[in-house]
């Protein structure tokens, strides 16, 4: 109940705020990474750090999840929070909320064999579990609250402009030779 | 040396048998998350384990990275990983490679203080750092290859079917009561 009054009066002021300075609510987020041995790499995200790799099967050392998986783990946190942000905003009680997200590739994009064949999922499917009492009317409006603002959806549903710069070094060994 | 040479071997292995069957090529990931305290998700994909949190400043504790951060740290790992997979399956010296992504998002879309304004990224930037001595027509042919299969960057460009099953249960203390 404190958390969850604590949540509302902070989505209450970060509203009255973007209101008033729509400057503000433009953020960057960042990511940097590097690959390593093998298909190991190694990502940081300011404090944070976290391991992305393949399966043996695709060619990897299976140390942590590869970046397909790390695409539902987005979608299933984000409607996660999503419920948990609007379900406080519009007062809708909500005990409990998890995610199950599975996506459906055809590995014939990634390794080149068809070039008819998308290179992503072909279709992704969020089970979303809610343990709530509340109405199936209020119900109906914190999912469609959900649906329309959660980022990672949006990102998935939509298409996103992504601007790639290649930059090319000489190796650091050819360098100095 | 030995590593390229027996992920090369995978490659070429792995084409010819989604060749002779095409049905071996279509594979299905999963993630399943839980929310937990405030807005902190716990993430299980296969054996492996990962939290999702938001900064303090988005309602969260800051224990992780948040969704669209993943979705960042996403791409620069399949950017790294195809350069790799690519550069060996067309024998084009790549000694290093690691990749920064930004994202810009507007937050007034997840705040949902005006619809006009899409809640997830309005763009993502990728520098992609390459050391490399190949040639420049070399560098081309690979940076088309990858970018014609890399999964993540086709799942972010175009748009995914996403299909969202919402399963409401009672809490389980009333439930109990």
């Amino acid at each position: 109940r404190k958390m969850s009054s604590k949540l509302q009066s902070l989505i209450v002021e970060t509203q009255e705020k973007f209101k008033a300075t729509p400057q503000a609510a433009k953020v960057t987020f960042e990511s940097r990474s590097a690959l390593q041995e093998g298909l190991r790499s190694e990502v940081s995200i300011r404090q944070h750090r976290l391991g992305v790799d393949e399966p043996e099967s695709l060619g990897g050392t299976d140390t942590a999840p590869n970046p397909v998986e790390l695409i539902l783990a987005s979608l299933g946190s984000c409607q996660e929070i999503t419920y948990r942000a609007y379900a406080t905003a519009l007062g809708i009680p909500l005990d409990n909320v998890s995610v199950t997200v599975e996506g459906d590739i055809d590995l014939r994009g990634f390794f080149g064999v068809d070039d008819s064949v998308r290179a992503g999922y072909e279709g992704i499917r969020a089970n979303v579990h809610l343990e709530s009492e509340a109405s199936e009317e209020q119900l109906k409006l914190l999912r469609d609250a959900v649906n329309a603002h959660c980022p990672v959806l949006d990102i998935l549903a939509k298409p996103v402009q992504v601007e790639l710069n290649l930059h090319v070094s000489q190796p650091q060994a050819a360098a100095a030779a």
